[in-house]
């Protein structure tokens, strides 16, 4: 991986990968399976922090209370639990989210202030207090620069895998570490931050700097993936920077590196998306700006018969139009050119002559490219999805019962 | 049936139940399966005529062609086939489908631009003349009153009920019969004429006026269902007027009428949504508008998630305000309601305390009531869905292979 002179490459270490930053992850008993269900991500001090949120107007208690944590730039830790996501519980929502902010913080010895919260789980459903205040003594004591694994397993909820990522940035004179962990596999929408995510970086940079790069790698990253088109009431990317990198590389270096650990960490979403068994790469071009491009490749992510087609392996590329006509991207019919797995499948719009069992062939891997070239310019964008299969509805047909 | 002083009264015979229409529907060989695929409504003499197209940038030839023969309010005839949709089939799909105007036209004695054409069926397969023009004499030799049966069964797909209705209107000194035809079950969504729909109608109203009941009545109907949230490249409502209503009732009465079969057909094409087992009825009320409730109502029915829950039966009633909260329309997250079936699930934005095996109850018929109170306004609309199940992917893993 590499942007403009920058070199990245990936280090073992997921958030612990940056020097100073500990992780641990228990079983608090929030999730009736007894699996794993909450993490913490610490550093010795109060340092610069920036975070992205769901857009969508019904907001989680930790969403509440981590935005204005962050209002002053600094944090210390981020708290996750998974089993319950502690939305639409009103009051006493908020005000154990509030209380578990205030123990991390007698446990670390800072602000309340300085601790951020993420919770992922079911929504509406009361959150008992009990488990939540007891678990976190015991998951502070657990802090250490090896808990990067069990803090990255405790936020699981429907992923089946554990998803890590970090990489070394090196630019200009100097280099950086970003490290990361997410979690997310159903309720993963476009055009947002979704999902669970913490960030870290031995980067030197102010909350200011950090929130640009975190914005720009968020929109080039999550914000190009769906899983199936609905956004979360929890979504949060956070990201601590101790600032311990001797000798820092600059801020473009450092925001390709970050993009590259959120880009990482997304695609892995999607390969884990909830039932999913393909990854699909949209890849737009000929598209009038980038905007339009990543609007395309989302209009092709949402489609049900795209994603249903694709779980048959099934070399359907009438849909793909039918969604592109229907999004909201001005086109020209008679200038779309569409390919799968490297294979033209339809040309200025019409049917090309094409070997069925190629496209098929393609089409049945575990990654499966479609091009688009809308024949209108020079931007272009890629957008992640995955199919929509049986598994997809069986899963969330039985999740709370 | 009832709206404002108008009467209003099912009757038999789909298209036919309006005198003088004729209609008929063969097998052409359009279809691999061998089942009907070919259907033919005429009138005896060309009439004022109307219809609302789809709004997807890719057309279908027979849309395109369509468009054209109703630029002058009037028609005779509309040709329906399955098994192809004629769409992404470039210049000779547009010149069948020309030939094809033109061969009913010379069978009925009348003019190609007096023949309205429907397609519906696989998108980008090049569409095999033969069987098509083969078919129109052996159709329109077949042309009866007692034929809108048989033309209803020939528009079908992957629908597994015939679609027709019918009603008589009575409001003020006179009355008119309204009947029609429908298909559709995937590639459903929302905020434009969706399927192929035929109207007939005995009131004698011109082609301005019909196409103002008729706006009325599909964005009171058809533009509030979504199976899948896919738009499709062929959907068209067209609706006949043979005028021979001695005593019509007034225009408010026939919208109201033609807005009864409409949405009669409207929820039949939800009940036989792909794979659905069951139907949703989102009731919004208290909404600033009646555009914003319609809104709310889409975002609901548009839910992955909320479709998928529907399908196990299970009360995850936080799936339906993560999609408001996701959606475009502004809330007060601390004023909604919600109820499924009669039990409040969630109050003020909150949990409330219920049975749950009452909700699990309500939610385990065949049809299932959500109502969305946003305590916000007077507004109110109705929004159609079904449930999202694993027999919905199976049939579009599987469309084309």
């Amino acid at each position: 991986m590499s942007a403009r002179g920058t070199d990245i490459r990936s280090v073992a270490g997921g958030v612990c990968a940056v020097e100073g930053v500990r992780a641990a992850g228990i079983c608090a008993g929030l999730k009736a399976s007894g699996k794993p269900d909450m993490a913490l991500v610490a550093v010795d001090r109060p340092v610069p922090a920036a975070g992205v949120q769901t857009s969508n107007q019904i907001l989680a208690a930790p969403v509440v209370v981590t935005a204005r944590h962050l209002s002053d730039g600094r944090a210390r830790a981020v708290l996750c639990n998974a089993g319950n996501a502690n939305v639409c519980t009103g009051p006493d929502g908020l005000a154990l989210a509030e209380e578990s902010a205030r123990a991390v913080a007698a446990e670390l010895g800072c602000a309340a202030a300085d601790v951020l919260l993420c919770s992922t789980g079911v929504i509406g459903v009361p959150f008992a207090a009990e488990p939540l205040l007891a678990g976190i003594p015991r998951v502070a004591a657990r802090l250490g620069s090896g808990g990067h694994d069990a803090a990255a397993r405790a936020i699981m909820t429907t992923d089946t895998v554990v998803k890590e990522s970090a990489v070394e940035v090196t630019g200009g004179a100097g280099s950086c570490v970003v490290g990361g962990m997410a979690k997310g596999s159903g309720m993963i929408a476009p055009a947002m931050a979704t999902m669970l995510c913490v960030l870290t970086t031995d980067a030197p940079f102010d909350g200011v700097e950090l929130r640009q790069a975190l914005a720009t790698a968020v929109a080039r990253s999550f914000d190009r993936i769906s899983v199936d088109g609905c956004m979360s009431t929890n979504d949060a990317v956070l990201l601590l920077a101790t600032g311990t990198a001797a000798q820092p590389p600059g801020t473009e270096a450092f925001t390709a590196g970050l993009t590259a650990v959120c880009a990482d960490l997304a695609e892995q979403i999607v390969r884990d998306g909830e039932g999913a068994t393909r990854l699909l790469r949209i890849d737009v071009t000929g598209a009038r700006s980038e905007d339009d491009a990543v609007a395309v490749g989302r209009a092709v992510a949402s489609s049900a018969l795209v994603k249903t087609a694709l779980a048959g392996g099934d070399p359907n590329w009438g849909r793909v139009l039918a969604a592109i006509g229907a999004g909201p991207v001005r086109i020209d019919p008679d200038r779309i050119a569409v390919t799968f797995g490297g294979v033209t499948v339809c040309r200025s719009g019409v049917a090309a002559a094409f070997d069925e069992a190629d496209v098929t062939a393609a089409l049945r891997g575990r990654d499966v490219t479609c091009s688009v070239d809308l024949g209108l310019g020079d931007a272009h964008a890629t957008f992640l999805t995955c199919d929509l299969t049986q598994e997809y509805v069986r899963i969330n047909a039985e999740y709370t019962t």
